[in-house]
């Protein structure tokens, strides 16, 4: 493989000054974000954001500010820190919020990312005829105007990176397409994103559609086209690839692939294809992304999303690389180029990590552990090293080597637990084949008293829930439970993640805006690592728990939706909020949602 | 979407008389059974196959006979099987084995195919500079006489329908592809198949190697021109397609897209894909396949494989279609079609179950059990059907709805279960936060005696697996444990998975032959269901214990390096195959194995 060095041209909205860079616009954090079951912590989101400065990405779409508070926090809170990050070569990744064309939601989505170096606001609307008639009830004049009216506003506010998407442009009607696209140039839009919102198209034919808006549309040459693709044919990559070779100098895409539906396409996919073919077959194309962080991104993403990655996924799916283990002789072992067209070092992944699994033991110190962390893409204060720290010696001391995949899972079970609501303290446990697995737990709440629980269910994991339950007493509805396969070996580390919504009483709160379906309901997810499957699984719970308690104490104060939804809920959730200093608002919680 | 009338023409092995008619040739069963930790049993081989044949694939690749006495079996059961069962409209699947241009090997595949209606060989050797270089040492000269050799002594054998592949096309100089392409037709050979083995080609740049080769291979014109396209830049759909659009009127894929590294092509995107689009933007092209069955099959293959799929799959991911759940308004609820290009009825999940997820209940009878277990795939015999229906009824006692999921953990659990030469008769655990784990087991071995065993463990499965491990005492390391989201609700059954291979004293044994990578050591997988974690996670591993001890004894028989390994534990695993017939063998396995 070449690794050729990174050119990048420096940024102006609207131009950029190398025919062959192609700008990688990342949008792990909105698209991916609001697929089904992903809700970020505002933390988790600001690691994701920092991670993706370091992978070098031109533009991250951090989030859909209008969709909650907490969702403008984040956005908020990525333009200041990562916004403003330059690095020594003048690098510093554009923050961009998406909006509707609504002038409330542009002046939101201008609020939450102007704090950034360069910051970016993306509107959108749909053009294609099912979507015009069906879902905006509106005609082509009334759409035109809309857009055009969204990106004035833009400009008047002070926004003068202005990116537009006419949504479903993959079922548009081209004529239509040139002449919106032609009046929003004109208005002041910079970048023009062109998505296959359904993933609806060819190769060969998103390539056509990006060609003839270059060059039927106005003003085309003074702005930077951009691909949006979805995936649900399985073309996303193929068709940003055709995008670019036809002259789209800008690509949307995200960690994983993931996002709504079968997701997007995949920025590591993308980014590869073009690194290893771009001189070759798709005549210079380059792109300023270092792949050595590829890697330790997916896996962050992966683990804070819980959108897991199946094991053949393209680049960074636990297959994906040939290995040796198991291969006595021919092929791989005589020259690793005959089956692999990248090496695992590559896109950060050591080969003998991979090989082996194993990269620390007992006899580790702090600075190895944290040098490692590091190379994992994490940064982290003295204090949680030592937590850390803490853990990874007592789990040292029971499994013979540490690998990555144990570190991450103790980081995610130590650091990126939401605000702690509800403390889980201990549980005990009987089961087997004889029935009638039994959970005891001691778990402090908001108020600081620790308070005993039981339960009975179907298995341990139910019972630990239930008796969890029996103390925390917010209706939640489970919607997915795993365990990740965490190491080799079987005295590895369970590492859980589950999922809930509120339900119940509860069902009708959560709710925020979503860009394109509407208002939907959040899901919450937590994770958990043990050697104790039915201890991990119930810190996982609790964890999700906790989750779900503060984003809605959150979104109580300002979401007019919610509040009118769960307004007896409403007061008690947001006194939650001042966590042990109101001690009577666990009894509130749980009387309130009964 | 419209979903025309299947028009398949008449099967002739070296021409189709319709123009636009893609031969859809599935490998799940050679291909994506060989990634790693697929290893599939005989019943399970079967199984899928008939599953195949249902979705209406042209060539069903069922193996690569010379691997192992297991794999041979499996091709030859499932060629006088489901090679033989013609539908009333002719159709019967081709079944096809993969064999090396060495003599033996062919003889062996011929061996295991020719009891099929239409017995179908393909054999390969590669054509890149690389793998002649360092994997196969031979000139492009000594590369011609192979092929065009193995191709003679297959047409001498009787076969004649001959399928050629040259490994890593995609990479190979097209001169020396149109040279060695053109001797294989004068040869024999009835299909060319264009391998790009290492996922290495762009969609246009694959489509015109395929248009090349058309063009500058003496006699192309009469024969079938194919693709297989693994997908390690996430391109193999579209190569596939891009290939078709080329000409190539044989498409090679797998189910759900398994296989080495990042997998082959997923029949249900290239599927799809010609299904919505073929028409429009590929010059009317369309297959013979019947889409209904796709879920089934992918959820079948899923399971069995253990290859998880993630839930932004394309076509079958858990995501892949929009959701009702949680949206309150706008977009998909005025009309579907706003993001959906596809019902998830047309690909056999029906929508209402889709959404909730459930099926059947405590009420449900043995009729709707059946015609439920029918619609996913499966076809019981009466004392099959009495088991699963004693442990449906046994759920739905303590769960409010049964679904899919359910009903498939429950089948794999019961039904898929490897010969039983150890057997799980109880489990007792107390386990948490306060540390020291233990288990208790009670195992019927292959003596039919029944033993008890305790461990203690960093967790409670742990326990479990040394309490199984101080009675059984075959040394297995476990490479991967996962325990699958099976529904919703917090009293859900677990559903768990477990990978091991032989280690230890072991280490050397469970080896056979790869298609491309030589020798390798294969995993055995084993999955249990039960409403306890602990038990399920038992269960699992006791399952993929028994497959590796059943497929080695077969091993040990025939294999030479296998035997050569274990010469002292050969014979004790042999005698194991005899069951109980066999008073001593329990103790002869535990002896020789430890």
């Amino acid at each position: 493989m070449r690794v050729g060095e990174i050119r990048r041209p420096e940024y102006v909205p609207n131009r950029i000054d190398d025919p062959n860079y192609v700008r990688i616009f990342d949008t792990t954090l909105r698209d991916g974000e609001q697929s089904p079951g992903a809700t970020l912590t505002s933390k988790e989101k600001l690691d994701i954001a920092r991670q993706l400065a370091k992978l070098g990405v031109d533009i991250i779409e951090a989030g859909f500010p209008v969709a909650s508070p907490d969702d403008f926090e984040a956005v908020r809170t990525i333009a200041m820190e990562v916004g403003n990050d330059v690095q020594p070569d003048g690098y510093v990744p554009v923050i961009c919020g998406l909006s509707r064309t609504k002038f409330q939601d542009l002046e939101r989505a201008w609020d939450a990312v102007r704090h950034a170096k360069r910051p970016r606001v993306h509107t959108f609307i749909a053009t294609s005829e099912i979507h015009m008639k069906y879902k905006l009830r509106m005609s082509e004049d009334e759409v035109v105007e809309n857009a055009v009216a969204a990106v004035k506003h833009l400009r008047s506010l002070g926004c003068n990176d202005i990116e537009f998407s006419p949504e479903d442009a993959g079922r548009s009607n081209p004529k239509f397409l040139y002449r919106i696209l032609g009046e929003v140039i004109k208005a002041g839009a910079t970048t023009l994103n062109i998505p296959d919102t359904t993933g609806w198209c060819l190769p060969h034919e998103f390539g056509e559609l990006i060609a003839s808006i270059r060059k039927n549309t106005p003003g085309a040459e003074n702005v930077i086209i951009s691909t949006h693709c979805q995936n649900d044919l399985g073309l996303a990559t193929a068709n940003s690839l055709a995008g670019a070779q036809a002259g789209a100098r800008q690509v949307e895409c995200t960690i994983n692939g993931i996002g709504e539906r079968a997701g997007n396409a995949s920025l590591e996919e993308v980014v590869m294809a073009i690194k290893l073919r771009g001189n070759e077959v798709m005549k210079g194309l380059h792109t300023g992304i270092r792949p050595v962080h590829i890697y330790p991104t997916s896996k962050m993403v992966s683990d804070y999303s819980g959108m897991i990655v199946q094991p053949h996924k393209a680049i960074v799916g636990a297959n994906a690389f040939a290995h040796e283990s198991g291969i006595h002789q021919d092929g791989m072992l005589k020259n690793r180029e005959t089956y692999e067209i990248m090496s695992p070092e590559s896109i950060g992944l050591p080969r003998q990590e991979q090989d082996r699994g194993i990269v620390l033991g007992k006899h580790s110190g702090r600075n190895a552990l944290n040098s490692r962390l590091r190379s994992l893409g994490y940064e982290l204060s003295q204090t949680e090293l030592d937590d850390v720290f803490k853990r990874f010696k007592s789990l040292a001391d029971k499994k013979k080597g540490i690998s990555d995949e144990d570190i991450l899972a103790l980081m995610s079970d130590e650091l990126h637990q939401p605000k702690v609501i509800w403390e889980l303290l201990d549980l005990q446990v009987v089961c087997g084949t004889m029935g009638m697995p039994t959970a005891t737990v001691q778990m402090k709440g908001p108020d600081g008293i620790a308070r005993i629980g039981v339960g009975v269910g179907t298995g341990p994991v139910d019972a630990a829930y239930k008796a969890v339950d029996s103390l925390v007493r917010v209706e939640a509805e489970l919607s997915d439970y795993s365990v990740s396969s965490v190491t080799q070996g079987i005295e590895a580390l369970a590492h859980t993640r589950v999922m809930i919504r509120p339900s119940g009483k509860m069902s009708d709160a959560g709710y925020s805006e979503h860009a394109a379906l509407g208002t939907v309901q959040r899901q919450f997810s937590g994770s958990g690592a043990n050697e104790d499957i039915v201890v991990a699984s119930a810190r996982a719970y609790v964890s999700a728990l906790n989750k779900m308690i503060g984003w809605m104490s959150v979104a109580q104060k300002v979401a007019p939706r919610a509040a009118r939804a769960t307004a007896s809920g409403g007061a008690a959730l947001a006194s939650v909020d001042n966590g042990s200093s109101a001690p009577s608002a666990g009894k509130d919680l749980a009387t309130s949602s009964m």
